[in-house]
């Protein structure tokens, strides 16, 4: 009997993180018909080209080391696993408190769900260093990014690691639900020092200090990438409860998932209205990138607020990521698809808000970690990006460029039939 | 030990009701794929901005007074749930049949479920006033819709409130299971009036009685949307079961996912034969509208009937929403997408159908609740589309529409690199 | 309280099969979004319109008798199933092993699992036909595959039926989980039969030798189409372990979803790489066919591999499928889509590589099953064919397509306003 309700226990748990993770793994098509939607056509087939395959690099780097890293645990020897189903259960009985205690699941469930994480990090590079960088290049970087960069500062955060044996996290009172620094900063920040050594596109700058607008080739693939990743945060911050089965962990997963959906919500009503107020047009591209704004407001902690709060905390990421999208285009930061304001620039407030609703957090533990992830990350990347430059190069030739990488990179036009020449 | 099972009861049925609420958010997405296929290239940005913008509306106005409204309780105050694990087990244990009992779950998962139903209905307007409506005024109008429209007849029905204390529907013998009426007539309702006062698209009806076609931009997306919607219908009315952790629900949710895919399906086909009957061509538009009338046909009682009654259904469905969507155009009513014809009059279909195989439900009880629904929500959506029209305007320009309301309402073309100018 | 637990156990094994099965359904969308981004785009509304007719004929027609002949079952006259408790839970307590002995769940849910992979096999057959087959007469096909050709194969294989009475698959040693053969390879099957009687597309093989490219009109859409048959793959391999809840399935399952996707993984990269070596391109359509083909190769067996062979395994498939597709082409095969190719060449190395990892099942079971599947699947398909092509005939006219058959068969563009003249 008791037995029974183990097993159900262990299969519910389990079955809610690969339902979690799938819906992560979702959010892959989600990055790419959003860049694909933003970019020119002309450089639409090796934008998706890079998104497919930093999926899969993604997925194979974490489980051949990135895994390891960051959770000290290996899976990629370890076929399905042997069930030591007695022990296990003893496991369970030893708890004094029975079902109530900590998450016991199925390990590969576990690595399911982190590893679509690392992808999500990944993918916000490859917007922002669109139109010009060498596909190869940037499957290199990704490597690089998932097999180590993104593993080493996971440990530190999710794992609890000391941060080079000289100081942790945690203590200092730093907490990031489900990523807003660890995922999405971190992946902004390789994205910005990418972008500092790729330099703008040609021509978004003119010389009168002029931005010259690139429209995006594709609105409705656009939208449907902002849909698709609204549906897979579902996935991404509910999952990170990393606990079902009981009455209180139920009660965060779906306030979770509450919480995410009005923090997407605000951010783009608030994104929407700013930039109406601002273009005196309802901008479709600005309320898009609200509402992931919102998003990544909330991911630092979906489970604390009330709606109320997770309406303004995302309302508060729309408005922010409208200003920053203008900001950096003021520094001649290019970023095509808007990617550092909305996972870096947003990621940071994301931080900053929880300890407002957390009472268990500290906004200098936020600021710390905020600084180790940046920091660690930015100063990595820029290694990477720098040592490739020298050795491969980052950026197509003008003429590549100009002609549009699709052709160059992949000798396949995107639309063949639909672009005037 | 009994304890424990109360756990996993509970944590099941709020697991199925955020699964299957992320399956209906997932709808609207297939709206705006749906109608964004649709429309003309020139007013489909602006299709994309009023869908996103449309279900943030939805998700901040319920939460905000609509479920307050509907369901006589407040949650946009409210944190994450103090778990009272002690009085829930407590309330289980009150109860004779145990388990099988009525369901509990997290009311965050409740309300998230509820949400995404507003959002449905708000959808159904935009794609029947879309390529001639006025941006703000339609987002003024859903603001009242989801804020109390909609509420006030679903408190009539899903919450049982008397109509303005003078009858009550479920008295009557009224039944939606999943809302054929309540959510699809009732958008179609709003839609209708805001079509009448705003009168069909410019050049759409010829003076000498010809119906001029005004084709689609994007076949790909409008049958994407609808796969979208056809996925998201599980959620729809699979999660209106309300419970799954028993033998008879759980029984009961699955023989409504396999019957609202056979209303699907014989919607789809009897629409595409009957318009390969009508027009001597395969019409993939009438195919997708019957799929999408099989699944309106079906959801005010996808439980009861048998997977054959479901299939004839689903297929009557798609015969009636061809024959309306010629209907409506002799009658010079300028539906863009059909949606009046698939969601309005195929809803009504679908009410009158439940009596056939749901013996508790009368025909006098389902003419009661549809003129309730239908008249409630056309009086006063053509009240408040009146008030618009008399202030901010319905309409765009005959220079606007003509040129397209991308430009004058958003400033961003949908495919700035693929039409002929 | 016993009880109660046979409950649950029954409601989370039913929600499992409804979630994949939903997943599944899904991969309807995915073939429909692959298949038209990659035919040329006077094409592309036929082939929307036979994806979304073929799923709801096999929806109608695996009711209808499908199901009855694979499992000895009908439900197309049943409603709701008249739940008889009791005996359920007689059953249930009949066990020693108490919970975790086999699946008991919703009869409904079981065929909703089965019936969305009857169109899959489907789906397959639609992209290879592609740009010249008159609709009707593959709709007509689909009528026979779904309801008779599928159904036969599926009763020997995953019913344990004996091959017309002379042998037993199981019995020789055959083993296939989720249909690397059954369903994928034998949709190939189905489609090169179709091919070999229809010839090649018009100007596809010059005289010379020479084989002409015909580019897809759309890649954002032939890569959107692989991310969702990467995701609704989880529920085609997930579910096919049939049972959730307890240690050993949750943990079967777990494993199935990462060795999925490990597999995809794989086989992206590779045939990447491979088409980078072989054509100095990164070849974004072999990318995809890639990690389609890693999906298909670890389908015949995903839960014994560990995560390292998953991806090799995955990784041989997406070599395989470049080599298989460039092949094809030499021998005057013309498969718009390689459908062929993924489904059928690394179906059957999917069922090869069972015996590496499971050592219950023999390469000369396995051997003796593709040859029957194959066989069977074949013969019965080309007799349809041949008896449809001496009647309705299968093609097209030569005029028709070159016009594109879009306009011949549906009468509406795809994209009216996009297309060059």
């Amino acid at each position: 009997m008791e037995q029974n309700i183990f097993h159900l226990q262990y299969a519910i748990d389990t079955f809610y993180f690969l339902v979690c993770g799938a819906l992560v793994m979702w959010m892959a098509a989600g990055f790419a018909m959003l860049e694909a939607g933003l970019v020119r056509s002309k450089n639409t087939t090796e934008i998706l080209t890079k998104n497919i395959a930093l999926f899969a690099i993604s997925c194979v780097m974490y489980l051949a080391c990135g895994y390891a890293i960051m959770y000290d645990g290996g899976i990629f020897l370890s076929g399905i696993e042997s069930v030591d189903v007695d022990a296990t259960l003893k496991e369970f009985s030893a708890r004094e408190d029975g079902i109530a205690g900590g998450a016991i699941y199925s390990s590969a469930s576990d690595f399911f769900f982190q590893v679509v994480f690392v992808a999500t990090a990944m993918s916000i590079v490859s917007g922002a260093v669109a139109e010009r960088m060498k596909l190869w290049t940037f499957l290199a970087f990704a490597v690089v990014m998932t097999g180590v960069i993104y593993p080493m500062e996971g440990a530190w955060t999710w794992n609890g690691a000391d941060v080079f044996g000289l100081y942790n996290l945690g203590d200092l009172g730093f907490s990031d639900f489900a990523g807003s620094g660890i995922v999405h900063m971190a992946g902004a920040a390789a994205a910005l020092a990418g972008v500092l050594l790729l330099g703008p596109r040609e021509g978004k700058y003119g010389k009168d200090g002029r931005v010259n607008a690139f429209p995006g080739a594709n609105m409705p693939l656009a939208t449907l990438g902002t849909f698709i990743l609204w549906m897979g945060w579902f996935g991404f911050n509910g999952g990170s409860v990393l606990k079902l089965g009981d009455v209180a962990n139920a009660n965060s997963v779906a306030m979770v998932f509450l919480n995410t959906n009005a923090a997407a919500a605000g951010g783009a009503i608030s994104a929407l209205l700013l930039s109406a107020v601002l273009f005196k047009k309802a901008d479709l591209t600005m309320a898009l990138n609200g509402a992931l704004a919102g998003l990544v407001a909330i991911t630092a902690e979906p489970s604390t607020p009330t709606a109320l709060q997770a309406t303004l905390f995302g309302a508060a990421g729309g408005i922010l990521v409208v200003l920053s999208i203008i900001g950096l285009d003021k520094l001649k930061i290019d970023d095509p698809v808007g990617a550092i304001s909305v996972h870096g620039v947003v990621g940071l407030l994301g931080l900053l808000l929880v300890p407002l609703t957390n009472t268990g957090v500290s906004f200098t533990g936020q600021l710390a970690g905020a600084a180790t992830i940046f920091g660690w990350v930015f100063v990595t990347s820029g290694i990477v990006w720098f040592v490739l430059s020298k050795t491969v190069g980052l950026r197509v030739t003008k003429e590549q460029e100009y002609e549009g990488v699709d052709r160059s990179e992949c000798g396949i036009e995107a639309y063949p039939e639909f672009v005037k020449s």
